[in-house]
């Protein structure tokens, strides 16, 4: 609906540029320009999976969920995630969200899913579609099939920085991150990226995320992986507080590693492979938030002393969204009132009286009051750093959690307001 | 901390200007400068309560409450709103919330309530106190108290616009609403003001609120009322989703009119008088959302066919919340998409195939897609008003609720990002 102004990439963006990401034994990518809404621009992205790969996947918990995420839910609920004799297929438009489209939604998803598995030569239910865009437009499905002979004649296991480039929107960079991890001796890959820049918060956040690994590992136990790293990671960040229709994370993994596959979440290995896989999606996270609607600053928000992991979540969560906190860390104004504000509107336990709050390493409030130690002036230059550190310590417990937002500035409005159309 | 810069006033605010307040007969109001924050303007207020008055409040829910509203809650439970052979007293200063404060917050208030106490002749028990500013810097009580005997010698009850002009903080308008009901033939008045324009939301709003009235009401009746018509007039509107540490609402009557008491909920002239107070409260609550730092439209949003009351409103509180819809509300962007979205975030039931939803009475989408009627420029047209009305029917239910709020612009970050202390 509204046209997106072309942004100048965010001042938060990685200084690396696009990581060169490993290549995935079983793995092979494709883009293409297929004009869903705009011509000139790499829009659609077929993946290949081998056969014998495992997948494992999250998925927006809106009550609104686009077509191609209801498709995803359901057949790798079917599959259980294992992949027998075919391999697996994913195919990614930009440009269109294939949401709220009606019984026109699903056509088009089975349209798509249709012509990749033809090309792909597998059965349509393994292949999982995404769609990112507009809401509420029918998604010319034709467009993309059209491409499909093209797709297939490019598949290529280095091109997955095209594939990263034809799904983002409103993104001013593409997003990838990887790990190299060895599982007894054997060294395995992890390769990844995303979009996402608006509409972005937890359950999941508006996101598009795409894994591999040429590990060995049983869908059972991946999916298990996936599900607890998404709460510490993509389910901890937020730009608007406001949850998309579409967002997908799915991992796929080929097994091509030389190495017994992975069966048991006990398995030594298996913690191994977890936190490597923690620090990609964690990467790809933390680059959705830098990329953030007008982000101007990387915002940390660490809450300790809750009374549950998930009260600390919220706590955090409940700052992070606060358009008061927001504003005025985009005005580099350490407005700690407002963040005793957030926290006393969470609705979550807190000791006022015990409460302490911290910029980095400097102790702005204790016992439910400023800190005699702090100064006006001494925050007014930590709020300067683009990089912050809010500490918050709401005194009744032990528990902890981390979460990751970016400011509310005039760009994030002029992005969503200004332009129509 | 942030220094607020002068704001033009809100192009929303009530064509007339503050409306003349009736009289409530045994009410007296007094406002002075006192010099809380800054000098040269209003920020005091007493209020005088003749003996035999009942009271009834709400508060904040938020768990960092302000020691001011500590306070009310303790005494006006301990007494039971029943003011005996005394009266009640109420002093108010804008520019310092006491929140936040430690025990030097504790102090200040007991400071404030004794020097009222005394200028009053009544318990300190009967005087309610009321702090709205900055959140974490000491209240300078000594201030106030040294204003005590101009207030006293002050008090007239023809004074509430200074009283609702003595109040406001980053209001660019004073608010005062009023209602004239005959109860049994016998003619009451209720006058009412209030003041918040940011850190605005439910549980309570982040407001203050004084209302007053001379009819007879035993407190257990008024209390119930207040507590009735709270929950659907100033708990569904929301500028930005944030929750004062101090909003408060009291309402005094003083029984002077001709009346036998409203002792009795059943009682008929209940039921007038509370929609009269209901009446009052929504205009006061739709001057708030008027005056929302950097409104430019007021928006109305009706939710219907919810299975529930409550699910209604947190889905009309979604999408009020939402930063995406008041982004493209302040860009009269028709964009219903971002509303749908907003329906499915809000974690309430929701059929997407049966989803509705209007601008005003342009049907937009119905079971789950674009309405084949609509056009886009109809709905832009639709939104270049100032007073938008968004109905959204969930396909579920049979239960509706209201609720109010206003659009999310540049100003708004101006005003809390861009003005540094």
């Amino acid at each position: 609906m509204a046209a997106k102004a072309p942004s100048p990439v965010s001042p938060l963006a990685p200084a690396g540029g696009f990581p060169d990401l490993p290549r995935i034994e079983g793995v092979r990518y494709a883009a293409a320009e297929a004009g869903v809404r705009y011509a000139g621009r790499l829009d659609v992205t077929l993946v290949e999976i081998s056969a014998g790969a495992s997948m494992a996947g999250v998925f927006t918990r809106s009550s609104t969920r686009a077509a191609p995420v209801l498709w995803c839910q359901e057949k790798l609920a079917a599959s259980g995630g294992v992949s027998d004799g075919a391999g697996f297929g994913i195919v990614v438009n930009s440009g269109n969200a294939n949401a709220f489209t009606g019984s026109n939604g699903r056509e088009a998803v089975e349209a798509t899913a249709n012509a990749a598995a033809n090309a792909l030569g597998i059965p349509a239910d393994h292949v999982f579609p995404a769609s990112t865009g507009v809401i509420g437009e029918p998604l010319p499905a034709e467009r993309i099939t059209a491409k499909m002979a093209e797709l297939r004649q490019g598949l290529d296991a280095e091109a997955a920085s095209d594939a990263a480039r034809a799904i983002m929107t409103t993104d001013t960079f593409p997003k990838g991150a990887a790990a190299r991890v060895e599982l007894d001796g054997v060294p395995v890959s992890i390769a990844g990226f995303a979009k996402g820049s608006g509409m972005i918060a937890p359950d999941m956040a508006t996101m598009l995320v795409f894994l591999f690994t040429d590990a060995a590992i049983s869908p059972d136990v991946l999916q298990g992986m996936v599900d607890r790293v998404n709460a510490t990671t993509f389910n901890c960040i937020t730009v608007d507080g406001d949850t998309s229709t579409s967002d997908s994370l799915l991992l796929a993994a080929t097994g091509k590693a030389a190495m017994p596959a992975i069966t048991d979440r006990g398995d030594p290995r298996a913690r191994a492979f977890e936190k490597a896989l923690s620090g990609v999606m964690l990467d790809l996270a933390h680059q959705v938030v830098r990329d953030g609607e007008g982000a101007t600053k990387f915002v940390e928000i660490r809450v300790t002393g809750a009374s549950s992991k998930s009260a600390a979540r919220k706590t955090g969560l409940a700052i992070a969204n606060s358009p008061l906190v927001k504003t005025a860390i985009a005005g580099e104004d350490p407005n700690w009132g407002r963040i005793v504000m957030a926290v006393g509107k969470s609705g979550q336990k807190a000791d006022r009286d015990r409460l302490s709050i911290r910029f980095g390493d400097i102790l702005v409030a204790e016992n439910g009051w400023v800190s005699p130690g702090y100064s006006e002036a001494e925050g007014a230059a930590y709020m300067r750093n683009a990089s912050l550190m809010i500490g918050v310590d709401l005194g009744v417990g032990r528990s902890s959690a981390t979460v990751w937002t970016c400011d509310l500035t005039h760009r994030y409005i002029e992005i969503n307001a200004d332009y129509r159309s």
